[in-house]
């Protein structure tokens, strides 16, 4: 490969770093595209769970139906699990393609990009998991210092079924912590500068 | 420094990557000690602000007081943010002993440490601020739809000092999220096996 010969002698560069380097990228880009795929099905599970939960129900000779716009935290939710199957899908097409072609992540413009996109996609995915969280639990237990009022023992099929949705959300914000950690070794490591000392160690 | 030669031979690595790694690293250690400061002392303020809040309102001859217990988000939130404070405050002391020391961070168990530390804590910060802040949005707007009523009208200065401390929170996690960048960085950058190009480049 090119890369490794820019600035060093030959002689400096022993070829298992670059072959060393080429199976540590393989494995690393196999869990990457395991997760985005992981990230992808559950964030759409996630987002047609809450999106399609409805419930009615007749209370004194009224109808009324319980969706998830009732809840904002709920349209946060779905709304950032939707963004995160579609950057998935698309993330792990870029890892398809460079599976396929065999090559190594070397750009660090684009390392940053997908580092950042990771992190955004991360903060956002986990932050709508606490706020789905936090209203589940009120409709859940109600909070009758403030007289907000339990709604999950009138809704029950309706709660249920949130509940397994922000289940798979959490899941899915999981894994994205996974992926951040890669996408940051994946660029910090192009920082490195004491290649001698580690690549003897680990 | 000794491991800047184990394994290359010496003519492999110029001075320059040493002093230039020293520095980085004097400079990272420095951004690192400020935001750990700022996030301690924010965070105590958070903690604060939030756990002394209260107020008595007479409602119908009846005195009812607001504090924050009354609202398990914001619990959560002056947890997290002690937490975070007192993290930050070892945290920064590690920071400072290592700068007169004059050390460059190289232990891979350590750097695993901080990493997984800060991880964790930019999550749990993250996490209670989403929460608090979707149990805000509850009480200043309600949620009509679940009979959920606003209760900042009646508690005016109340939500006014929990709002503050919410965003004084907001700064603590979004620094903590810099700060795991930061350690993502001090500890992937160990992994680098490509000194020559981008010492080169960058």
């Amino acid at each position: 490969m090119s890369y490794l010969g820019v600035g060093v002698s030959p002689g400096n560069v022993p070829v298992y770093h670059g072959s060393n380097l080429k199976v540590v990228d393989r494995r690393v880009r196999l869990v990457e595209l395991v997760l985005r795929c992981l990230i992808c099905g559950l964030a759409v599970l996630a987002a047609v769970l809450i999106g399609s939960d409805t419930q009615v129900k007749t209370i004194f000779g009224v109808q009324k139906r319980a969706k998830f716009t009732d809840m904002k935290a709920l349209v946060f939710l779905v709304v950032a699990n939707g963004l995160a199957a579609a950057y998935s899908l698309v993330q792990g097409l870029r890892c398809v393609v460079s599976m396929v072609r065999g090559s190594v992540l070397f750009s660090k413009p684009l390392a940053w990009a997908i580092f950042s996109c990771d992190q955004l996609m991360t903060y956002l995915t986990l932050a709508a998991v606490a706020a789905a969280a936090q209203s589940a639990v009120y409709a859940k237990l109600g909070q009758p210092e403030l007289q907000w009022m339990k709604i999950c023992n009138m809704y029950g099929k309706f709660c249920n079924q949130v509940g397994e949705g922000i289940a798979s959300a959490l899941i899915v914000s999981l894994s994205m912590v996974v992926l951040s950690g890669i996408s940051a070794f994946s660029l910090f490591r192009l920082y490195g500068e004491n290649k001698g000392k580690n690549s003897a160690r680990w």
